[in-house]
């Protein structure tokens, strides 16, 4: 156990390690020997986890949905989406783990590297919560999960883009905001509209209730 | 005379070759000297045009602007909006500087690199555009034209990243379409809306105008 709790921590390191390398240089430029560097780990440990540089920009890009901060179930599956949207700009203004799967999603310079697979999972997440919305009539009936959630992870990436290169991030939330605004009214019936929360300390709020479950969560297991 | 097109020759000829390398290289890794011998040119000719990599860098971020190909005047705004977008697209699927100037702008490793640049000008663009759509009628009465602009804009660096991400641009049209579909119906009126042309096939239709339209303005400054 011991040892399995050790693993999971240099694991965790060396996934730090690249996430600030490949920040700082770009994944084509970034070098495992730089990594193993940042990391402070043995080069037996290192590959003991991750086979190849692509390996490690995999590892950082898959944090985004390894790090169990979940937005609870809500009886609104649009106000899921919009909680999951906001929860997600807010992780992207504080967690470096989080902006660094990001910026390499973003980069096309990474040729080697399939990028795809973070659009095709937030695609698969808002197509579930669509599906289900549309199931509970909250949607307009023309409304086809697949594509309105293709649309909004692409306006997202986008919109996150345009942030970090005019502000760091900054006017995120309010950029965000305004993104719903347009997209929703075109989705959902106005009925759902008008009962939303959409505010810009949205994301702050749903970040702090889903951080309190996950501790509740990890409690309830540790319990028993 | 033939001093300064021959002058503009070789200020193309660097352009296209820095857009090659920074496109293969990342802006980052990209050297001066990569671009001297891809262009071909003397160190001292490509000095005379560009003093830093940072400046050959603007130079095709500013190519988006100048290539002259415009969208003609529409009696609908909204329409001449949709066209300037489908016409953008168009062009990042065929033309390797515009594809160039987007990916430097997107390029998030370019942290020396002032890339709002290319965002502002675009906002600029259809916050005019929408100025004008809502002082004759054609918008709803809540929209800002500045806050609709930078969520189109944003919305559609987006959508370009995750098309190239999928399939290299293949299915560009049919995302922008749709992301059209999605956006104008909470920016514009309803009668608006049913007189829009916005089929996949309006790029290349709009594409085929537009250089037309350039020839015969060429033709003219040449006959008078």
């Amino acid at each position: 156990m011991a040892e399995q709790v050790r693993a999971i921590r240099t694991r965790r390191a060396i996934l730090s390690a690249a996430a600030k390398i490949f920040e700082e240089r770009g994944y084509q430029a970034a070098t495992i020997s730089e990594i193993l560097t940042a990391a402070g780990v043995t080069k037996g440990a290192l590959y003991f986890h991750f086979q190849s540089k692509e390996d490690l920009a995999q590892g950082v890009l898959a944090e985004q949905d390894h790090q169990q901060i979940f937005v609870p179930d809500r009886p609104s599956k649009v106000q899921e989406l919009v909680d999951v949207a906001v929860l997600h700009s807010y992780r992207l203004q504080t967690d470096p783990m989080v902006r660094a799967g990001v910026r390499l999603t973003m980069d096309q310079l990474a040729h080697d590297l399939d990028r795809s697979g973070p659009f095709v999972r937030w695609a698969e997440v808002l197509t579930g919560l669509l599906q289900t919305a549309k199931a509970q009539g909250e949607l307009l009936p023309h409304v086809e999960p697949a594509e309105t959630a293709d649309v909004i992870v692409g306006s997202f990436a986008g919109i996150q883009s345009m942030s970090q290169a005019m502000c760091d991030y900054r006017d995120l939330p309010a950029r965000v905001a305004a993104l719903m605004r347009h997209l929703l009214p075109s989705v959902v019936l106005p009925s759902v509209l008008t009962s939303l929360h959409l505010g810009e300390s949205r994301g702050s709020e749903v970040y702090a209730e889903a951080t309190k479950t996950a501790r509740l969560r990890q409690a309830a297991e540790a319990a028993g």
